[in-house]
């Protein structure tokens, strides 16, 4: 089989360097185009060191139109609201789109507004696009031609409450809780005030409280699985660390569970899913154990009708890059581990 | 004034090292007597370093007897289960003591067996001891003989929940969530697998789910300020740094309040008070800001009925030796803020 | 006796935030005036919220003539090249002055030109400052006008060669070696890409190698010290924490020494120092005992003709504004310990 | 052609961790064989959790007989002084074997006494052993029977010295300064109260200051190298990281240079090597862009007749498991980088 050729548009940052990574150590993928905010063409190794001596490709600046010639799948990394502009023509020209942005997931444009302070640039496609999150979607990704790659914090929450939600155990009145701590490097590589080393270093600080633009995204999801609407109360917290996300979940249930059965219900949720991992009951997932892999690991206990679900993932690989392979594996037919392992 | 004469029993840990060092810059304290577990008589500063050129002072072995002569107050703080049996000779030779343990928090015999897995050993004097949360009880600590200083976790969590208790504001039939991010030297300075450098480092995780020991702590506490049973959901997590706990707290409310009745709640409450500041409505503590200092920060936000409520401190300085201090101050009649500014 | 009316200029930075903690604790010590690059005055609890509660002081914009009324003493914690423009007016207001920038550090003005970039504005004044490393100055301390505070990097240095310098042990045709390892405040609080907290984090750099502006001031003082020219070969590092410097200096010897009479060189020049410790033979200094105080720790050892001199301090405290505290102490006649244990 | 089938003994360190992590994604191996210090077999998943649903592999217990069976290439991961009593049966039952202790690395009986404090078991193997430095022994490596793979400070050590030994540039009577500053997994996973988190975060320190058991290794390879003797002094410093050593070494030279002759010199010497880069004047490598990698980044510096030459590598990859991987891949004639990449 020819291989895959693949481009980046916006890899400069964090989730492009490690886009990058995974791709020129995937057996079915040629790069071909590398894009990002620069004046004239430089290599990659001398924006990340990392790669010297692994490539010779260069950052090219971005142009509108070379972007989709000569590849078949153009991943975008870029911030909130650019991808919009770019993502037509490039579907125009018959490329394939994974977008690790935020601007495809949310399906109404007022939502997309109202969180991101802008309207939407293509409203129309926002019903086309597939929502990236693979082990939910897997069969819509086949054919699609624009992918929108899920947040990081909503990967592992919806993740973890999907299985409880189609099987109707969330309490009608009450919000899912979600407490969430994040690695720095999902804040991005653009240094600011309260990124800066000795701000982050020995600090826990919530952000963005109940506030945070992943939110819709989660709403959004939960309540198709759920098949009404299912609202979350969500407060990221920064940690000092660069990578991972754990996320703890405060579920309200309709009727009272054993551990054993809530557990119960997430592993044959995922059985046979290569990514995602249950522990058993009385373990719980630590970003440890999934930094640095594409997994997303779950764990999870009952108090009386109040579950506490804990789900672990890398926010640079299951949560961005890794998702977004593991997305362009199922787009062209390839085994979904491919790259990932 | 003469100064007070203070001893300390248990400082080769974290937080006797701690009340060591503020202790020694308390204007009105004179250190007579440091007790350890060692063979012989050794240099504190030989144990740690940061004391060298400081004080001479030796720790000397535990004795059963000398520990309560020439001394007005003793602290303790060692491990669980182990001041109970020091604490009865202590006050019946005349000294206050604080305890900085958990053995005279709980009141209910049983309640501390259930917890600690041994049967408490003086249980008579459980109904004695003051809980030392000194925004509290700050009444009934002047006279104490015994104060059952609190706990890292309950110092931070019963303050951000305080005033809405009192206030009638919970809700009836649904447990306060407590999420809390701690740093490892509030699991003490004996190294064990899990608390290994490179285990910690980059990695978060949950422990003890619904299952830690400061949990009852909280229950109590809170049970009597409501004037009805109340139970806390408490989800402690490691996070890498070594100092501070950031929880944040999920009430469910009687009624739907603004943020800003929410944080006008907390105000009233604390103002006045030295060590505990509230934030304005849209702000949150951040545990940088509480770190080395005596104080607990709260902020507050309103989701319908549910209310976000997040409080930070040092969980060696206002979640211990800090806290202990300040009893102290009360105790002997002192300023509240002596050697903690 | 009166108290001492002190006045920050730069009080936004790490530094000047150190300074104004240390001085509002300072038992003979009033601030009257904050200063710093702010449009109009703002409580300085807004810009650090640690001193919510503490302080109602407020940053006043600079201005000119304003800081030097009402004080007796004015730090300057400015960035290179700001504050000779502001130290003549205060001096001629007849204020003292501290100033912990390195505009006067270095005597020689064309030293400053070639280092710095810019011609000295005050080179007349360069003689008169008074180079405020305490332990080697004292005496000039006292009367001084205008002091000169130590970069950070050179007082652990200094103070670890001194001794040897003074006692003629330095080999004539070779330079010292200084390997140095910080934490990131010493790069002061201006967010940059290569302070930012991923790329800190998990990783220890040198940068400016041999080619740092401190290391003039290491080759004068030491050449004063040994009475002769003395180079040394300066390379810094970055580690991934906030605080501390540990400098591991390599020195060839003119003659071969015992570990225990290195080590008796180093004891006796700093006996009775309160603020320098030197470890016996075999032991070392770490940067945890001598984070968040005014403690140079020093400890030796011999391989051959050349001496491993390692020293240890907190860059914002012994490195910084500890000494400059300490400083004003001589300068004024107090205890030189005041405000600093 | 056939997979290698290859065994690890000692797998339960970290060592041990990261080779598997390697084999399991080495397109040439199988693995036959995990063995550790365990009672009985033991899914290596419950060991460590991110080989969950990655591995069904067991731990079984060291049994003497059976490592050798069903292999050709055993891979020990041993304390020091383990792999000696372990090797003979080995390579008498035919296996390949990579020893990643310190046991076979020293070819003088008489040394490894000196610095390991035990006799030698089999000092008879000293002299067949090859030592693993890839770049330096590739020709050797492709038959040998018993490699013994270099220390995680030797390796960044000789590669940045050798260049300049065999030009013969080192002055003859100067030892070779090391400076090291490494992670804290290079001292293994079991924990030790120096090891504590809260005793490495926020510190830095010296420890075998001048006596690190990897000195005489250097000083072997080294000597052989120039074709006389050299000797290092050598101060390792623990750092606040998990991964990863830098260190920077300060080299007297036989006659001046520029710096650009000083790494064209470097830069000559690893031309066409895939895991050595070499930085171009005036840049200098750091510990995030090898993190994770198999590379060992050199750059260096000229001052008067001083060297300051960098290294770092990734102590696990590089300074371990990923050297051992690539031995492997030489001694069966691989591609050198498979598996690597």
């Amino acid at each position: 089989m020819a291989r895959i050729r693949a481009s980046i548009i916006g890899v400069r940052g964090y989730t492009g360097r490690e886009l990058l990574t995974l791709l020129l150590r995937h057996p079915q993928v040629t790069v071909t185009g590398l894009y990002g905010r620069v004046e004239q063409p430089v290599p990659i190794a001398a924006e990340f060191p990392v790669f010297a001596g692994r490539t010779t490709l260069e950052v090219r600046p971005l142009d509108g139109a070379a972007e989709g010639r000569n590849t078949d799948v153009v991943f975008l990394a870029l911030p909130h609201t650019q991808s919009m502009r770019v993502v037509p023509g490039l579907v125009q020209a018959g490329c394939r789109v994974v977008d690790l942005g935020a601007d495809f997931r949310l399906q109404d444009p007022e939502a997309f507004a109202r969180w991101y302070g802008v309207p939407h640039a293509d409203p129309a496609a926002l019903g086309e696009a597939v929502y990236g999150l693979t082990e939910l979607n897997r069969e819509r990704l086949r054919e699609a031609r624009l992918v929108a790659n899920p947040g990081c914090y909503p990967t592992g929450v919806i993740l973890a409450v999907a299985p409880l939600a189609r099987e109707g155990l969330l309490h009608e009145d009450e919000a899912v809780i979600v407490d969430a701590k994040s690695g720095v490097s999902g804040a991005g590589r653009t240094p600011n005030p309260g990124l800066h080393y000795p701000e982050i270093n020995e600090n826990v600080r919530a952000y963005k409280v109940n506030a945070h633009q992943h939110q819709p995204e989660m709403d959004q999801e939960l309540s198709k699985l759920a098949g009404r609407p299912v609202s979350v109360t969500f407060t990221p917290h920064l940690v000092p660390l660069t990578r991972g996300i754990l996320s703890t979940l405060y579920v309200r249930l309709r009727r009272s569970l054993s551990t054993e059965e809530l557990v119960g219900c997430l592993q044959r949720a995922y059985r046979g899913e290569p990514f995602v991992r249950v522990s058993r009951p009385g373990g719980f997932p630590e970003i440890a154990d999934v930094a640095g892999t594409n997994a997303c690991d779950l764990g999870a206990q009952v108090d009386g009708t109040r579950a506490i679900v804990i789900s672990a993932l890398d926010n640079l690989l299951k949560g961005a890059a890794g998702q977004a392979v593991q997305n362009m594996n199922v787009m062209f037919g390839l085994d979904e581990t491919q790259g990932l392992r």
